[in-house]
């Protein structure tokens, strides 16, 4: 992205790149068939659980003003706005926790007011939002975004974590609130009595923990080694969903002697109850409000306009990570302006706006990445098999095998020349038949192994449509009429639900990878350079490791403990801000350029691009034989697209090269998602056996 | 063993064999050091448990005239006197099931006599004894035990999977009844009403699969990946009782309006209580029982003598089997005959009698085996350390190694010639050194990485010593003194070990491994391959594999719905030996001898021995890379000690031989426990790439 701080250019240009591809993303989301609604529920589950909760919250906090029904609606309606003329699709957009605490606090603020009160709570907050809603243009229009570029892995993963352990921190208090008196009243009295509440703090450790277990469990089906592919495919897809049915369906199971309301579930008024519709004509009442607050307003607006300035670029930015290695152009400016249409909307209708969401962005981007990679796998299977059963050479394999490739890209006039994804392919492949002379005789399932070597040899590329995003805003919409249904979801599934979305976003985060690094036993480490590894293992020194992550984990711990000062609490992103200038001037004078490139790179310090081809030596494809699933899993989220698969260190410890190597020193590797790494900041010809000794030994 | 029927013979052999090791056996146990305590906590918390759930079984079954102080006494009584003058020290003796369901009906059939009654149910239990102690000595002299080698793996494998199937029927029935009202009157009333009885039982889920989930975890905390050495190794050895602990622990957490009862603890009386001893004096009683009654006696002796003959001699076949590599001689016949003799005094002195158990007996041979593992590694890594940093050449450092490998070595004649447990470790090392140039110059860790390659080459060994039997047999003597604490263990955290020690008893059991093969999907088949495995997989076709597990499943079903029936289901083993014939006769009508032979090797149908040396290309070697102690749980108990750690199906798929096999065609196997596989049926050079494919595809 152009660093631009000239007025509209920003919003200009990113207009101009969606618009270039906006058509694309409704037939490729339609293309993919049935598929789509594995990602769809997925995101649409992890979108809607939390919304309802902050929906209770929020109804909790505000006297009954606000509810779920609420918060569904707002983040449906924004949801269906942005999927279609958003700029950025893999975005996902929800009511989140800073927008409940500030309404949290706008509401105590309001209710004693005599000239304001409760009644004039939403007409005030609509205030607010208009309020926001100026600032946010102002902030789009001026190319504020642009300071994303200095927003790096650094702070944006602290970021991450610290979302994380907020959701961890809301499972484990929603968990220990399931042994006390609920705050609603209109409970069943009988499921108060101590014995009860005992029973259902139990009961809640049960459902929580049981979802939490299973729904992790689930995620991975595809590497199952039991079960048919059919299902384990089905699980993988559904599996948190059907979970979400099925330990509902198990706090059905104890009815005898239980009282009703144990367990305690979901609790929001249904949509169609008298009053729930009474802030939608909120904008009649705003004029209402003495002109002294609305000025006065601008106050939390600036707060909210900071909160969403930085959230939704944030958000934008980890479903954008480099490693997915998207196609299409990022809209932040644009998207940030739409934003502020949104959080006026929202003001004007009563209901609390919605804004960039993590971890559920990433999340989405994760599981169209997922979805890209078997619609690209089921298809080269198909060809390779149609090829070989037609006893074509490897050759011509290959060459029906990149025909079929280069039928799934998007044909866009600003992609990387077509064809390059496939490469690598042809090489290794090519390379291992010439090796064992099969190059031109018919091709078996003895030279290629369909099955296998397709999965390992396919990039990183994420299916970027609209639809799914599309989809799910709809299903959240469909909540809304399916309140009483969702009523009867107990909260402590809700609450192993936060702790599976705090776990689900952890993998593929490097500080959280660093920290395990630092608890990884020193003689344990070169289990680490075997998998799948970021770059900085193996260049940067074990030390600098260490005290880069401890400073972060520092800052991190920071970051947490001012969220839990009452109100100033919700800024915390400004301390994450604060990160910004700390990496450009304060940590380049601890730690060496080259290593700093290396754990956090910035763009605006990057070295020129080295073309660069990775040595892998041949035994590490033979260790290569884990399911794409969890290939894909490891591969994504990595840095800067660069990912190693080292020797073990036994071969290297051998530091003669292997006789494979000798044979042909410049074996390809076939790993293909370097094909998308366009930068890298120095050429790294394999990892060095001493590297690798280094760090097991330190 | 010699399958002889010559009365005597078989008992003269045992104590002859015997009493060659017997000093040896203490020495070896001491030389231990404190590390034998691993296997001691870890097989005496296994021991006890479930001796005292029986106990409180039997206590409700006989209105409290046997307990868990009785169940405790006998199981420390006969482990101490086994432990000192037995046979095989690796069998581990207690109170079981059986006994519990024998002792239940004898009651029952005493109460109701007038000229018995309860009073005098004891004096007639001796009785009994006294008559199944004269059928175990006549079992014994006569040589019923050569039978054993017509128990094959087939019917071996399949009491052990039922075994598993009962502790987890039991762990299940008793999370379940911990929902209803308990079975011991003198409970806390408010704990009985229906909150606290709903209450109570998901506290009871919760600390049982707390435990369960906790212990099976931290039994593979060796090869954790964070953590130091020490922590690791600590965790992975006392990590069950531990966790014992940690779970009684959280059961103390709910203080608060929380009732005592909640949750359900052991109750079980204190050995000082009045009354408790009562049944010592038992032998005075004994004349007083009617001849008749006397004569009648030998009715129930009969069953009770099947089940231990049968019990008894499985458990000692399981804790012996060919994958432990034991070098010690086995003692089937005077073990039974001691077990006469132990019968006698536990009836005289009133107390339920000991037998062998499973899976007690199998798991301390498996912790034995880890804990000799241990202490050669260490030993052996400090001498090639020490080898290193006087700069030897590889070939002075195998013969440190070799040097310090036959001191750890029992000195015994029937042994099998010293030095050939590290011969491969030196072919290996040496062929690796010469390959790469370095076998003159002086070892550094490039070439022989101490920590890691040791671990791969070391031989499963069992250390097999009285020690760490007689330690656990005195610990459990401790706990029927130690009874008020034992007390506050809840009675679900029992639960959760059962289920526990269930779980634990597959891995290893081929026919458990043929089940989950079964379910495994085809394109997963080659990670099967890819790991240890036994030889069936790759020469017997998986439709003979898929037709003979369903036979044995079939088997299984029929054994466990038979346990079902009242009183006749004690005699479940008449049907497992009926499985001899069905063995012998019926099942080489189905199946090719080949097969069956790999299947479930039987000796009496063996082949003749074929010197033989697996080929492992080198690839194999470094995606050995695993921990030590998983290796270790991947070799022991696998097929008549071979295992097979085959190519990837890549590198199968390549009909040339890859470059080092040209090279160097028979390129020794690096992993070393064939060493000691005496016998084999065929020659099988190595996987071929067609047997491999054929099960991947079919």
């Amino acid at each position: 992205m152009e660093e631009t701080f000239v007025p509209l250019r920003g919003i200009k240009n990113d207009v101009k790149g969606r618009l270039l591809c906006y058509k694309q993303d409704w037939i490729g989301g339609i293309r993919a068939g049935i598929r789509i609604l594995a990602p769809t529920t997925y995101i649409f589950f992890s979108s809607a659980i939390p919304v309802i909760s902050f929906g209770e919250q929020l109804e909790r906090n505000t006297d009954g003003t606000l509810t779920a029904v609420q918060t569904l609606s707002s983040t449906a309606l924004c949801g269906i706005i942005h999927s279609l003329i958003g700029g950025q699709p893999l975005l996902i957009l929800g009511v989140a926790e800073p927008t409940v605490l500030m309404y949290t606090f706008m509401f105590n603020f309001v209710k004693d007011r005599r000239d304001l009160g409760q009644k004039l709570f939403l007409a005030w907050a609509g205030w607010v939002c208009v309020w926001t809603a100026l600032l946010l243009f102002l902030l789009a229009i001026l190319g504020a975004c642009s300071m994303i570029n200095r927003f790096t892995r650094l702070a944006g993963e602290l970021f991450g974590l610290l979302i994380a352990m907020l959701f961890m921190q809301q499972a484990i208090r929603g968990v220990v609130e399931e042994f006390g008196v609920p705050h609603q009243e209109n409970y069943n009295e009988a499921a108060l009595l101590p014995p009860w509440r005992f029973g259902n703090g139990m009961f809640a450790l049960v459902l929580s923990f049981g979802l939490l277990l299973t729904a992790l469990r689930s995620r991975k089906a595809r590497s199952w080694r039991h079960g048919t592919g059919w299902l384990r495919g089905f699980i993988a897809d559904y599996g948190v969903p059907l979970m979400v049915l099925v330990w509902t369906g198990v706090s059905y199971i104890p009815v005898k002697d239980v009282p009703t309301g144990i367990p305690r579930r979901l609790f929001s008024p249904n949509p169609w109850s008298p009053g729930a519709f009474s802030n939608w004509t909120v904008i009649k009442e705003m004029p209402k409000v003495p002109p002294l607050y609305i000025v006065g307003a601008f106050i939390p607006a600036t707060m909210i306009a900071v909160l969403y300035y930085f959230d939704h670029s944030v958000a934008s930015q980890l479903a954008q990570q480099k490693e997915f290695n998207l196609k299409k152009p990022s809209s932040y400016h644009y998207d940030l302006l739409l934003l502020g249409f949104l959080t006026v909307l929202c003001g004007l209708i009563g209901i609390p706006p919605s804004n960039g969401v993590i971890p559920q962005s990433p999340m989405h981007t994760k599981s169209l990445a997922t979805l890209k990679h078997q619609l690209l796998r089921d298809k080269l299977v198909l060809t390779a098999r149609q090829s070989m059963r037609k006893n074509s050479s490897l050759g011509k394999l290959y060459r029906n095998m990149q025909q079929a490739y280069d039928d799934l890209q998007t044909p866009l006039a600003y992609q990387i020349p077509p064809g390059l994804g496939l490469r690598e392919l042809k090489e290794s492949t090519i390379q291992l038949a010439s090796s064992t002379g099969y190059i031109d005789a018919p091709v078996d399932e003895t030279v290629f192994d369909v099955d296998k070597d397709i999965d390992d040899l396919l990039p990183v590329e994420v299916k970027e449509q609209r639809l799914s995003n599309l989809l799910q805003a709809l299903l959240v919409a469909g909540c809304v009429a399916a309140m009483p249904l969702l009523k009867k979801i107990p909260t402590s599934v809700l609450w192993g639900y936060f702790a599976f979305m705090a776990i689900e976003s952890l993998p593929g985060n490097q500080f959280w990878e660093r920290i395990l690094l630092l608890f990884t036993a020193p003689s344990r480490r070169y289990k680490v350079l075997e998998k799948y590894h970021a770059t900085f293992i193996e260049t940067v020194p074990f030390k600098t490791i260490a005290f880069f992550t401890l400073f972060q984990t520092a800052y991190l711990l920071m970051c947490f403990g001012i969220t839990w000062i009452p109100i100033a609490g919700v800024l915390f992103p400004l301390l994450i801000m604060l990160l910004v200038p700390v990496r450009q001037y304060f940590l380049p004078r601890y730690f060496k350029g080259a290593h700093l490139q290396d754990l956090d790179a910035a763009e605006y310090e990057e070295a020129p691009a080295i073309p660069f081809n990775m040595t892998f030596d041949e035994h590490n494809i033979h260790t290569t034989n884990i399911d794409g699933g969890e290939i894909l899993d490891e591969m994504i989220t990595r840095s800067r697209g660069e990912i190693r698969h080292s020797n073990s260190p036994r071969v290297n410890s051998t530091t003669t090269p292997s006789p494979l190597e000798e044979i042909n020193p410049a074996f390809s590797p076939r790993l293909p998602h370097h094909t998308f790494s366009t930068r890298l900041a120095e050429p790294r010809m394999g990892a060095s056996p001493r590297s690798t000794r280094k760090l097991v030994e330190e």
